[in-house]
């Protein structure tokens, strides 16, 4: 049997996971991200990990089929990061200095919003398809485009972006990037609150979010599980913007399944209704036929996408 | 010395090309496209015509490494079509009729707009480049995109459907496919027209446009040419449109080049413009370095990419 290691380093955490190559994740563990002097001790602290679960487990180096890394960045082809916003490292080649670390086995590296939907494509939402969009709806919108069965990594390792399309031009707000209308200030976690506030501020319209003591896009969505109806209508407003960002997705990348992911997506199957519908009215004949799921893997998606992509190497 | 064929097939000619591996094009030929009784003559005389050019050059069966074909509707992996607008085929095994037809030689099929895409990539434009828009201006709007030099065909056949893009969600007249808003109602060679026939409406604005006994996307342009204050005020519009709606894909796909090309690419370099400055505007500060090129093969874009589908399988 042969093994790999996937790994999904966040700000506060590196999530580790030991995989048989079929699939199975046998252990998996966390260690903390030491982001002082710049991120220095991070790449020292996996290989540390990894050296002692391989002693552990008595695994022999060379049936270490690689060790997959998924990072909060743009990633180059090359493995490549040229900044990161919260794990302390400027320009760094991940790929290089972990293959070095470990004494030569192969690494490879990707954005870590592509690595989950690697793994969500090989054993999530997205089983069995190679053709797939995720969509992660967190305190960001991020994204990952599989096309035929490989992650769109782009020419500045950018691809996959979702959350910064323009979905509004007359937006007056900046988004994080520094545009305006990007998708990201209306359908992430706080911008479903936006669009709540907003819609309170807009009438005295009587709802049980005017009790909240602090709105959330889960306080929003258990309302709308209450049928409380201002609830709904910022609802419907998310998924009209989503579900039709979504269609225009579809025209171009034509996927068999959109994956749905993130914190937001915990409010469960509720949430898919309201981006189906303004999808299917909008989108292109050719892509109506598209499915839409939850996310299945959580946390683990990073890991699981991590190993997928060293194991594709392989092959 | 090995060849392969690219073929490209019209709903009035079929566009057909001898190529050596290295990507040499040595002779280009067409037959016309006998669409009637189903088009059931189409691959018939295609084999014809392969076999006729093989004895001619003396070039032997196994010298052939493969057909690459592309047709004017979706085509998925199989190369199987599920229907055609104008070559008279419904469904249509075109990969498996034209394997048996030619004895066996190897056969690939695409989309058209994807081949032409291909082609770019290859011989054209966006040579050196692997992640790739090109963009067709035509009587439509068609697309191919290229990620890690591969097309995307997407699940159903339909990757890279550009023109049905959802710009407008205002727009009350139908496009071809049905919805309304689509990139292609604004920035087709017809869709160009009707730009300009709006703007002419909407006030007594002097324009040299306003002298032409017939608009086309061509007369628009060379009235901006010749500084024509109306007509740039169109242009601006159909940049803007176009830029924006490109600047979302690229927060997508990440392109290192988008490639403008289709009828209304013979405006020439001064389209560029037009649409460079508000894809700048809006795009994704990851994006902001994408190049914008004219396609460079015209009508010969199709045979090459065709070409380039076999000779990707052979490596």
């Amino acid at each position: 049997m042969k093994y790999c290691f996937g790994i999904d380093i966040g700000g506060t955490t590196v999530k580790m996971g030991l995989f048989q190559e079929d699939g199975k994740l046998l252990e998996k563990w966390e260690i903390k991200t030491k982001t002082e002097n710049e991120g220095e001790a991070i790449l020292p602290d996996i290989t540390q990990s990894l050296n002692i679960k391989m002693e552990e487990r008595e695994i022999d180096r060379e049936d270490i089929l690689g060790i997959g890394v998924g990072i909060p960045a743009p990633v180059t082809e090359d493995g490549v990061v040229e900044n990161t916003a919260n794990l302390g490292w400027g320009y760094k080649e991940v790929k290089r200095e972990l293959q070095e670390l470990t004494g030569g086995i192969n690494v490879e590296v990707c954005n870590d919003a592509n690595a989950a939907a690697l793994g969500e494509m090989w054993l999530g939402g997205g089983k069995g398809s190679r053709n797939m969009i995720m969509v992660t709806l967190g305190t960001g919108v991020g994204g990952g485009i599989i096309v035929n069965g490989q992650c769109v990594v782009g020419s500045h390792g950018a691809g996959g972006e979702i959350g910064h399309i323009c979905v509004n031009y007359q937006e007056t707000e900046p988004c994080g990037c520094g545009n305006k209308g990007c998708l990201e200030q209306y359908t992430s976690a706080t911008g479903i609150v936006r669009l709540a506030k907003r819609r309170l501020e807009q009438d005295e319209a009587p709802s049980r979010l005017r009790r909240s003591r602090q709105i959330s896009a889960k306080t929003v969505f258990d309302a709308v599980k209450a049928d409380d109806i201002l609830a709904i209508e910022v609802a419907t407003e998310f998924g009209k913007i989503l579900g039709s960002a979504l269609a225009n997705l579809a025209a171009a990348c034509d996927p068999e399944v959109i994956v749905i992911g993130g914190g937001v997506s915990r409010a469960g199957e509720v949430l898919l209704g309201y981006i189906e519908k303004p999808f299917q009215q909008r989108a292109f004949f050719a892509n109506k036929k598209t499915r839409f799921c939850l996310a299945e893997l959580g946390n683990d998606a990073g890991i699981c996408g991590a190993a997928k992509l060293v194991l594709d190497v392989e092959k």
